[in-house]
C-alpha cells in the first residue's frame, strides 16, 4: 500500500495544507519519506461533521454488522503484512518481534470487541413491566444503552498499533456504535496512514456511512484542541503524558457542552516486597524485576517505577541482584527524540535529589535515542518528604524505597497518588501484612497483582487498565478489556412505547437473544 | 424529636458558629424557629475526615449489613410520623398529601437499594481463568467494583425528602459503600435535621463507623465549595439550578484531583404532538397536559415546558383546551421566595420576547410565594432563532411552538439542547413520523415517553433520570432508579491473588451467590 501523507476524511484522502513534516527514525535520527500534510480546523470540522452525519445510522447498525466491521478491520491489518511492521519499526524504534506481538494484540482486541457486541451484555437491556392496577399505576419501562456520539481518539506513541489508529479506544468506540475521528500521533504517521486506510476500506466494504471513521494529521496542538472542542464530538480517548491529558481535560471542561475525557496519563506502578517473600527470593525477584523494568525500553504505562521494601539485608540482596541484572541490559532506542530527552533529564533530576542514591545502571547509550536504564534508592522519610519522587520518568528508571518497618511501608502506600497497578511480592506468611495493605492499594490502583510484574496487560473481560487520578482522568473506567466499551455508552429509558417503535433489544420475545434484567431478575441466555 | 439547629458531624451534634438563619414558610413569609447555626470550613473538614476514616471499613461491610442499614433508615423516617410531614409542609409550602407520597417514595428508594445491594449485580463480578499453557500464559484475573470514596450530596429544594438528606443520591452512595456528607438545603433545614438524626441514629444502631454520615449546614456557597474541594471527597451528587451545577463542576475540575460531579440541572422536557393524535384528541391532551404542567406548582425537573405541534385547527384546539383548563388552576405556593421571584421574572421575560404570545393563565396569585401558571405560544421560526426560549423557567410555565410542517418539527427537535425527557403524543398512524423523530430524541433525552406526561418519575430498574448536558453534567448516568448506584463505583482487577486474599465476591465457589461473568459467559443465579 502506498503511503501518501494524506489525511483520511470519510472516504476522501486529503493532503493537509498547514505545513508538512516527516516521521523520524529514532534509531538514526533520520527523516523518513513521504511528507505528511498537516490539517487545519476546517479539516477537523469536515471529519466531525461527517461523523455526526453518520452517527444515527451507524449506532443502529445491527450487532452483527458492527462485529463484522471490526473483524474486517482485523483482517485488513493482517493483510498489510510485513509493510506495516517495517514502517512501524522505522517510526518507533521498536523491534520487529514486539511489533508483531502488538499487531496480534490489536487484531485480538478488535475480535474481542466483535464478541462483546454479539454477546450484547453492554446494552444493559432492562425491562420493568407495567403495573396498571398499582396506585399510582406503573408505566412499562425499558432501558438500553446507546452510543454516546462521535469520539475523538488520540493515538499513543508507545503502542503504534494497539493504542493508536485501530487500537483499544477506537475498537471500543466503534463497538459501542460511535463514529471515530483519530488524531494521528506525529511520531508514527505512516503506520497511522496504513492502518487508517484499512479502516477506511472496511467502512466501504461494509457499506457503512463514510463518516464512521476519519484520520486527521496535525502539527502541534491546534488540531487536537479543535477536535476536542468540536460540538459534534461527545467523548475523548487519550493515552499519553499527564500534561497532554490535563490540556484535553481543560478543553473538554471549557466547552459549551462539557464532555467526558478518558485520559490514561501517568503511573509509577509501585511494587511492594513483603518481608518473607523478600527473605526467600530477593535475588530472583530482583532479576525478574529488571526484565520488567527494561522491557520495551521501559516505555509502558505499567512500568514498575517504584519498589518498596523493608530496609535490611534482604532488600540489599534485591538491590544487588537488580543492579547486577541491569548491568547486562543494553540501552534500547526510545520512541522519539522528545521522549528520549525527557527521559535523560528525568534521570538527571532524580540523580540530583538529596537523599537519592544511584544504585544501578544499564549499558551505556550508543544510538541517538538510546536510553541507559537507571536504578535509584532512597529511604521512606526522603520519599514521603518529596513529591518530586512520585513523578513518572517515562522509560527504564526505577526507585527503591527502604522502609524502617511495616508501618512506614503502609505510610508510603497511603502517600501514593493514583496508579494503574500495584504489585505485591508475597509468600503465604506475608498474608497478614498483605491484608493490611490491600485496602489502601484498592483505593490507589485499578489493578492489584500478586507475585507478577505489571507490564503485560491482558485483553480480557476482567482486565482493568485504569485507576484514580493522575493515572487516569476517570477511575470509573478501563481503557483495556471488554469493559472499555462502557465508556462510550449512555442509558436511555423508553416509557410505554408501542411494540413497533421499540428497539429490538427491548422488544417482547427478546428477538436478539440478550441477557436481560426483567423486573429485577437477571435472565441470562 | 427536638429540632436543635445543629449540624450532625459523625455522632456529634454541633451548633455552627458562622452566623444563624431560620427557615421561611413560603406560604406566609414568616420565619420558623429554631435558629440554625451555619458551619465553617473547619466543620466541613471534620465531616470529610471522619468520612475518609470510615471509608475502608464501611465499603467492606457485607451486603447484608448495608442493606439492613438502609432499611433501618427507612424505618426511622416512617417512625418520625406526622412531625416530619408537618415540618416539611411549613418549610416547603408543599401540601401534606404530596409530602406523604414523597416520604413513601423516599422509603421505597432506600428499600430498592437494599434489594440492589443484596442482588449484587452492581459488583460486576467478572472472572477470567488462568491459561498457564497459552503463549504467553494468562494470569488469573478477577474484577469487582468497589466504592469510589466519600460522596458530597447537595439536598434539592423541590424534593425535601426524596432528593434531600436521605434521598436518591444518598441512598445510592450509601448502597455503593460510600460515606456521605450532605450539605443541607437552606430552604428546609428542619426537615433536613430530622432526617439527618434518623440516619445518625441508624449508623449507631448498625454499629457502623460514625463517619458514614454527616450533615453540614451552610449560609451561602462557601461551605458547599469547601465540601466539593475537600481532598477526601471523591464524587458529588447535586440537583438544582444550572448555575449551581456549573459552579460545582468548575470547583470539581479545578481540584488537584478532579472528581466526577453528577449534577441534575435544567430541562424543559419537550412534548411532541403528532398530527393524528392531535386530530383525534387535541382537547383531551390539552387538559391532561395542564394537569402535568401545574402539578406541584410546576416545580419538577420533568415539568413539560415545551409543546411542539403542527400549526392548524387541531393545535388551536389543543391550545384552547389547555388555556381553558389553566383558568381553573389555583396559584400554588412555591418552595422559596427566591424560586418564586425567579419564576415571576422568567415569565415576564418570556412575555417581552417579540413573537411570543401569552395564550393562557392560571388563577391570579394570592399568597406571598404563589405562582400564577402561564402558557405562551410562538412559531418555530421564532423558536429556532432565539436561544432564550429554551431557558428553563422553573415553575408552571410552558411554551407552545407551532411548526409549518413535519420538517420544521424535526428541525425543532434537532435544535434542542439535552433534556431529561422527551414525550410523543401519537396514534398508530403517527408511527412513521415518530420513527423519524426517535433517533433525534434518543440523542437529546434520557427518557422517551409515549402518550404520557413526564412528571412522575418511577423508581425502578429501567428508569433513567438523566440526559445530555445541560439536563445533567454526565449523560452516562441516572440519578433515579437502581442504576444510580453505578455512579459511585469503580472497577478493580485482581491478578493472581491467593484465595484467602480475594474478596468474597470473587472467590471460587461463589460464596455470595452472585451472578458473575466467567470466561465471558454470564452465569446468573
Amino acid at each position: 500500500m502506498n503511503i501518501t501523507g494524506e489525511m483520511l476524511i470519510g472516504q476522501s484522502a486529503i493532503k493537509g495544507q498547514e505545513g508538512t513534516f516527516q516521521a523520524i527514525n529514532p534509531a538514526t535520527n533520520e527523516k523518513i519519506t513521504p511528507d505528511f500534510g498537516a490539517g487545519t480546523q476546517t479539516n477537523v470540522d469536515q471529519a466531525c461533521t461527517l461523523a455526526q452525519q453518520a452517527f444515527d445510522t451507524y449506532r443502529e447498525t445491527t450487532q452483527e454488522q458492527r462485529a463484522s466491521f471490526l473483524e474486517e478491520i482485523a483482517t485488513g491489518i493482517l493483510a498489510l503484512g510485513p509493510q506495516l511492521i517495517e514502517r512501524a519499526t522505522q517510526e518507533s524504534g521498536l523491534p520487529t518481534a514486539r511489533l508483531e506481538g502488538e499487531r496480534a494484540r490489536t487484531v485480538g482486541q478488535l475480535r474481542l470487541f466483535a464478541k462483546v457486541i454479539r454477546d450484547g451484555h453492554y446494552l444493559n437491556a432492562t425491562l420493568d413491566s407495567a403495573l396498571p392496577e398499582r396506585t399510582p399505576p406503573r408505566s412499562d419501562l425499558r432501558l438500553r444503552k446507546i452510543a454516546l456520539g462521535p469520539v475523538a481518539v488520540f493515538g499513543a506513541s508507545n503502542f503504534p498499533l494497539a493504542f493508536s489508529v485501530a487500537g483499544g479506544d477506537t475498537a471500543a468506540a466503534l463497538a459501542a456504535g460511535c463514529p471515530v475521528v483519530v488524531k494521528a500521533h506525529s511520531a508514527h504517521p505512516g503506520t497511522s496512514e496504513l492502518v487508517g486506510r484499512v479502516i477506511q476500506q472496511a467502512v466501504a466494504t461494509c457499506k457503512l456511512p463514510e463518516g464512521v471513521f476519519s484520520l486527521i494529521i496535525g502539527n502541534g496542538n491546534a488540531v487536537g484542541q479543535a477536535l476536542v472542542s468540536h460540538p459534534a464530538i461527545k467523548a475523548v480517548g487519550f493515552t499519553g503524558s499527564r500534561q497532554g491529558g490535563l490540556a484535553l481535560m481543560r478543553a473538554a471542561a471549557q466547552r459549551r457542552e462539557p464532555i467526558p475525557v478518558y485520559a490514561e496519563m501517568s503511573s509509577i506502578n509501585p511494587m511492594f516486597l513483603l518481608p518473607n517473600a523478600l527473605a526467600a527470593r530477593a535475588a530472583q525477584i530482583g532479576s525478574a524485576f529488571v526484565d520488567s523494568l527494561t522491557m520495551g525500553v521501559g516505555q509502558f504505562c505499567t512500568n514498575p517505577g517504584l519498589v518498596i521494601g523493608l530496609a535490611g539485608e534482604h532488600l540489599a540482596q534485591f538491590q544487588e541482584a537488580a543492579s547486577n541484572a541491569l548491568k547486562a541490559k543494553a540501552a534500547g532506542t526510545m520512541l522519539t527524540p522528545g521522549i528520549h530527552s525527557a527521559y535523560v533529564s528525568g534521570v538527571e533530576r532524580m540523580r540530583a535529589i538529596a537523599g537519592v542514591e544511584s544504585v544501578g545502571q544499564g549499558l551505556a547509550a550508543t544510538g541517538p535515542c538510546a536510553a541507559q536504564a537507571a536504578l535509584f534508592a532512597t529511604d521512606a522519610a526522603t520519599f514521603l518528604a518529596s513529591e518530586q519522587l512520585e513523578d513518572e520518568i517515562f522509560g527504564p528508571s526505577s526507585l527503591i524505597v527502604a522502609c524502617k518497618n511495616e508501618d512506614e511501608m503502609r505510610a508510603v502506600a497511603e502517600h501514593l497518588a493514583g496508579q494503574l497497578t500495584a504489585t505485591l511480592q508475597l509468600d503465604a506468611t506475608d498474608h497478614a501484612l498483605a491484608k493490611k495493605l490491600l485496602p489502601t492499594l484498592e483505593r490507589k490502583a485499578g489493578r492489584i497483582l500478586v507475585n507478577g510484574f505489571p507490564t503485560g496487560v491482558e485483553v480480557s473481560y476482567a482486565m482493568v487498565h485504569g485507576g484514580p487520578f493522575p493515572a487516569t482522568s476517570d477511575s470509573r473506567s478501563t481503557s483495556v478489556g471488554a469493559s472499555a466499551i462502557d465508556r462510550f455508552l449512555r442509558p436511555v429509558c423508553y416509557q410505554d412505547l408501542p411494540a413497533d417503535l421499540l428497539p429490538a433489544a427491548l422488544q417482547d420475545g427478546n428477538p436478539l437473544g440478550l441477557s436481560r434484567l426483567v423486573d429485577g431478575a437477571l435472565l441470562a441466555t
